[in-house]
Formats: C-alpha cells, sequence, structure tokens
C-alpha cells in the first residue's frame, strides 16, 4: 500500500495511449471527503503548464484529488499547453463528482515541447474514474514512470493521540533529476495522509523535508520544467496533527525514502553516492560544496570506476561558490582519510577496497572552517547513462 | 613550427619520467633575450602550486621562458607542493643562465594531490636545457600532453609597419575542462611572439581574447585547479604592437583556433557542439544561457545520438539563471527552428537530417529579449568518456 495506505483515499492507474510502449500511463486518486493540500515546485523559468495551472491551486490550501499523464510532459507548449491542463483537471474534476474542478491537481511528465492529446487523455480519465479502488495504488504508482525502472512508494504511520495516523506516497522520476523546488519540482511527488491538517501545517512540514529529501538529490545536474510535490490530508482518521514533530518526522522519512529510491533509479546508475560536507562556514556553503561534488561528472564516473579519485573532488571544491581554504580541507572516500590540508594520506589502495566492498559509496569533505553540514545525494555516472541519453527523447 | 615560430625563441620537450607511458613529459621554452609576459589562471580556489608560484611573476610583467612538466599536476600539495614549483622553476632558470630566477615560469599537469618528484624533475631540466632549439617546438607542445589525443598549435603573422610579427601558441587539455579564467586555467596555453610588446599590452590583448575563446570552452564543466595562459614577447623583431587591433586580432585568432582544438579532443568527444545564445537581455545572461545548454549532460548526450531533442534544451534555459520568456523563445537546432514561444514546428526529422550530415553541431537558443549574444563551444558526451575517466585518474 502506498498513496491509498491512509484512510479515506482511492486510485487507479489505466491505459489511456500517451506512452508508446502501451504500459500504464495514466494515474488518478482521490480523496473521498475534501482535502487540505500544499505543495512545492520546480524554480525553472521556464515552467510546465501543470506547475502554471496548480500554483494557484495549491495555494488555495485544498483540494479533493489529483490526476497525473505520463508520456508528454506539457512543458513549453505555451497557452494551448495550460488550456489543455485546466480542461484535463476540468474533466477528471467532473467525473469525480467534485463540486469545484478546482479541487482537481493535474501534473504530466514526459517528452517537453509536444501537446497533450485531449482525446486519448479523457478516454483515460473515463476509464480511471470507474476504476478507483482502495487497492489501486500499485497501478498509479506504476502509471507515473517514464524512464524509471521501478516504482518508488513508501509509507509511515504515527500513533496522535491513541489514533493512528497513516502518511503514504508515490514518486516517479529517474532522470532530469536536480530539484530545487520551493514550497507553494520531472520529478513528481504525491503524498496523501488522513490526519487533520490545516495547509500551513501541510505546507510546514513540506518546509522542513525539502532540504532533507528532494532538494538533497541529483541524478544528471539538470532541474526539471515539472518537479512537483504534493501533500494532501483528507482528515478521515480525525486526529489533528497541527504541532506534531512525529507528523513532521513521518512526511520527512516518506520523502527522504522516495528520494533515495530516485537516485537509487537513476538512470544507468549502478550506485547511490553520498556526499557529506562538513566543517563549512555557512549553510549556504554546506550546501553549495556539496552539490557541486554531487554534480561533477569526473566525480560521478571516477566511482563508476572504483576509484578514491579525491584529486577530482578537490577540483569540484575548487569551483564551488564557497569559502575555502586548502589548509584546513579534509577528504574521505568510503571513510578513508585521502588528504588534508595538502598532505596524501597514501591510503588509497584502502580507500579503493572500501569502495569495492558495495553499497553507497561515501564522499567526505570536512572544510575545517565552521559547523555547518549537508548530505547530498547523487549515483555513479555510467556509460549506460549516456547510450540511454543518446537513444531517448524526454 | 609552433612556440619557436617567432624570432629568438627556443624549446625542448624530453622524458624525465612523469608520465607513467614513458612520453615526453617535461618542456621547456625559453627566449634569447628578456621578453614581457602577462597572464590569466583559473578562478578555482584551490589553485595548484604553480599557479600560487606564477600569479606574483607574471604580475611582474616581465619573464623570460617557462617550463612544464606533465603527468603530475602539483595541485593541493600544501607548502611543500608551492616549494617544489619554486625549486623547479630556480632549477630550470640557473640551468637557461638567468639572471633571476624570477624570470621562469613553471605549470604542471596531471593527477591532483601528489607531489613532484624533484630529482627526476632535475635531470629532464638538465636534458631539456642542454637540447633547446628553434625545431624543439613539436617536441615540447608534445611534452605537455596528458589525456590530449593529439597536440595542438597555431600559428599567425601579422605586418607591423613592413615587419612581420609572429604570434605562436601551443595548448593541452581535453579533460576538466571549464575554464573561468581571469587575467593576472588543467589547460595550459603558451603563446610567444617576437613583437615588442608591454605587459600592459599583452594583458590587454588576453583581457580581449580570453571571452571568445577558453572562457567560451567546456568539455566536462569541470574547472582546473591548474587552467593557465601565458603571452611571452621578446621583442625579437623590433616592431612594437602598442595599439596594433591586428595584433589583438592575431594573438585572439591564436587562442580561438587552440580553445577549438582542446574542445574537438574532448575526452571520448565525437563532434564539437556550437551553443549560439542571441536575443539575450544582457551580456552576462547571453553567457550564462550558453553555458548552462553546454554544461548540460542531457543536451550533450542528445546530441551523441544525433537526436534535436529541444526539450533539453529549454530545460537548460529553465535554470540557468537569466532572464527569461517562454513566449519569446526560440529554439533550433542544425540551423532547424524546432520550437518558438510554446509552439513546436514539427520539423525534428529535418533537425536530425541536419545533425545527420556531420560537422559541427549547432545549438541555436534566441531569448528574444535584447541584442546580447555569445558562442559557448562544448563537444558531445559519449559512453566512452565515462569509460575513460572511470579508469583513469586525474
Amino acid at each position: 500500500m502506498s498513496i491509498t495506505a491512509a484512510k479515506g483515499w482511492k486510485a487507479a492507474g489505466v491505459r489511456a495511449g500517451t506512452k508508446p510502449s502501451g504500459d500504464l500511463d495514466l494515474a488518478l486518486v482521490v480523496s473521498d471527503s475534501p482535502a487540505t493540500v500544499a505543495g512545492a515546485f520546480t524554480t525553472s523559468s521556464v515552467p510546465s503548464a501543470h506547475v502554471i495551472v496548480d500554483r494557484p491551486r495549491v495555494s488555495n490550501g485544498h483540494a479533493q484529488g489529483f490526476c497525473v499523464t505520463a508520456g508528454i510532459a506539457n512543458a513549453f507548449t505555451g497557452p494551448e499547453g495550460v488550456k489543455a491542463a485546466e480542461h484535463m483537471a476540468a474533466t477528471a474534476a467532473q467525473l469525480c463528482g467534485f463540486s469545484s474542478e478546482q479541487d482537481m491537481l493535474v501534473a504530466a511528465t514526459g517528452t517537453i515541447g509536444e501537446p497533450l492529446p485531449m482525446d486519448v487523455i479523457s478516454k483515460g480519465l473515463a476509464e480511471a474514474a470507474s476504476s478507483l479502488s482502495e487497492t489501486g495504488d500499485e497501478d498509479a504508482a506504476n502509471a507515473i514512470r517514464t524512464t524509471d525502472a521501478y516504482l518508488k512508494t513508501c509509507v509511515r504511520t504515527i500513533d496522535v493521540g491513541g489514533v493512528t495516523v497513516t502518511v503514504g506516497g508515490m514518486a516517479k522520476g529517474a532522470g532530469m533529476i536536480a530539484p530545487r523546488m520551493v514550497p507553494q519540482a520531472t520529478l513528481l511527488v504525491f503524498i496523501t495522509t488522513d490526519a487533520v491538517a490545516s495547509a500551513d501545517v501541510l505546507r510546514d512540514a513540506i518546509t522542513a523535508a525539502l532540504p532533507k529529501s528532494f532538494n538533497a538529490i541529483t541524478v544528471d545536474g539538470c532541474m526539471s520544467t515539472s518537479d512537483s510535490v504534493f501533500l494532501l490530508a483528507n482528515g478521515a482518521v480525525g486526529a489533528d496533527v497541527a504541532g506534531s514533530t512525529a507528523f513532521v518526522d513521518a512526511v520527512t522519512e516518506v520523502m527522504a525514502d522516495l528520494a533515495y529510491k530516485v537516485v537509487a533509479d537513476g538512470e544507468g546508475a549502478t550506485r547511490v553516492i553520498r556526499v557529506q560536507v562538513t566543517g563549512a562556514a555557512s549553510d549556504d556553503d554546506a550546501y553549495a560544496a556539496a552539490r557541486e561534488i554531487a554534480t561533477s561528472i569526473l566525480v560521478r564516473s571516477a566511482i563508476y570506476g572504483g576509484d578514491p579519485n579525491y584529486g577530482r573532488i578537490v577540483q569540484a571544491l575548487g569551483q564551488a561558490p564557497v569559502k575555502l581554504d586548502p589548509a584546513t580541507l579534509r577528504i574521505s572516500v568510503g571513510g578513508v582519510e585521502l588528504g588534508y590540508g595538502g598532505n596524501g594520506t597514501g591510503r588509497g589502495a584502502e580507500a579503493a577496497k572500501a569502495l569495492a566492498a558495495g553499497g553507497d559509496a561515501v564522499i567526505g569533505a570536512d572544510l575545517g572552517l565552521g559547523s555547518s553540514s549537508f548530505e547530498y545525494l547523487t549515483c555513479d555516472l555510467t556509460p549506460e547513462y549516456v547510450k540511454f541519453n543518446a537513444e531517448y527523447t524526454t
């Protein structure tokens, strides 16, 4: 169970026909009753049509469901694209009997610059609406996939005054992943809960969770036009989570788990890389330094090769817009210190052995200038990534 | 002829033993008489030892030669690394009979984080000093190569008041290439001339040439700790080039030619990509937009696949820190317009045919917001790049 694990949520995934493969490609998720909502979207200056349509709806703070089409991103499609997104939402809202079409959110992922085939979408929505069920979560999670090798879901439950509150989510994303979202990201994340929560409480939870989840991952350094995270609460179990740190923690855990799965499924990737920057002079510096290492294709290629190449880590730090002093800089790979202040430790073979042991590859950079830290997740860069993206049109 | 094409310059390239391959790895180039100098260095906050040593020497405005070791970058090597660079320069200056060791510049390229073997270098310098000749330019250009598939040289001559002035250069670089140099990049570029020119005249020429050459190229988005450009003038032909636009043009042509050769030789690359941004609101915007497209591994993979994927170009622009309006944005590949203001032209097959014809791949992005433009050169990203960098330790 994932997106329908919380009480009062139903889902469906159908084959509308927007994926050339003929796989499931249209998801619909609705609550039995009105729900509150908060979201976060891409900071791209060319946001997709669905981002344009959803922003004011999410700002309203209420929604009752969402529909997602995969195969076509409906991005860079001009005013016609916005109309198509609005039409898709209106059609779905009507089929689900919503009192206001504004309560239906809409998302899309796939090729940029192609129009949505509305006849195909409308037919698919009708089929989805008639097949909504509490066990439709797996079909829905499969329908939103594009280059994803597997579906990504997560569920957490917490106890709120004796009542079990459930937070369940699904995500898609394997390429064009380098989200920098602000609350108000082709990463699509949908989380539902049966808690009672105002839009403000939901927004605070997303704001707390983003730096520890989707804003701390990258596959290819390419931020999508369509990145979006949605968190909806329908209050079905009656437990109010205002002021609950357990709720914020549960949302953070679900988002962090889904974010890890996105990186682990990064196009062509064989392993996750954890870039851990410590000792930075400021939080901004810790973030920027970690991001620069995580987006370096030289570092990511080296990890693919099992090479604890600390020179490339130093190179990446050198171009990061952060306060840096080579004399206090300490670099490690796989927990093995390789260099400090310009003095090599000669422990390269040991680090190579640590890498060869498998699991997540850990890169450590202690700037030695302060107490700020940040962990950024990425994946190794492989020849398969390039082959895949030379052949696949996004 | 290249670095010794100008009158009064001699060069040598020898096998000192810093390259595991046993190829030529130490270059020495000197003028028969004192010369003026200007240079530009990496903006990395972890500059290599040679950059630290050369900066004040270049600021002095005079020099008479330079020595270059390849295989070890002498970067992130602490105070010992700086001492080694100073010792290398002092040894070379003494061997060449310079009155001041400050007149010898020093450069290094190769693995970061390893100490220079001074005994090997000293022996190599002695051999190089005894074999300096006017025909040693090819050995010198070969000695500075690391991952370069071929040597990179260029010569231009201009007429100054009836006197032929020669500008000749050599460069190395195929990976870790994304220079952002400021006058005062492991790209190493050496240019000699026999013109009479003050350090100021040389500095002005480099400042004019950089935005049209090395600061407008990238292979992998990774700026080296060691990038350096040097321009030396020994006045051997007696013609003063103060105020000569022909001289600035000749320096620019030599630097642009060498920069193109670096990109064309980009690790694993099969073709050059020319990213041409026009209609930007400002020069800074034109540069930033072009750079964002040129460093996108999704765009570079698509070009390798012969795919005129304009969605990825839109994606890259969307994350560029520039003024952008999707309504006025026009994208072309191979000279074929693919999208304007969110309306696809349906000419993808035509663009694919243009790409398949070979030659440089041209990406055009007209932002439609102003009159600023910038051309940024990069190369396609191939599986061979990743394989190469998974195996090679830089």
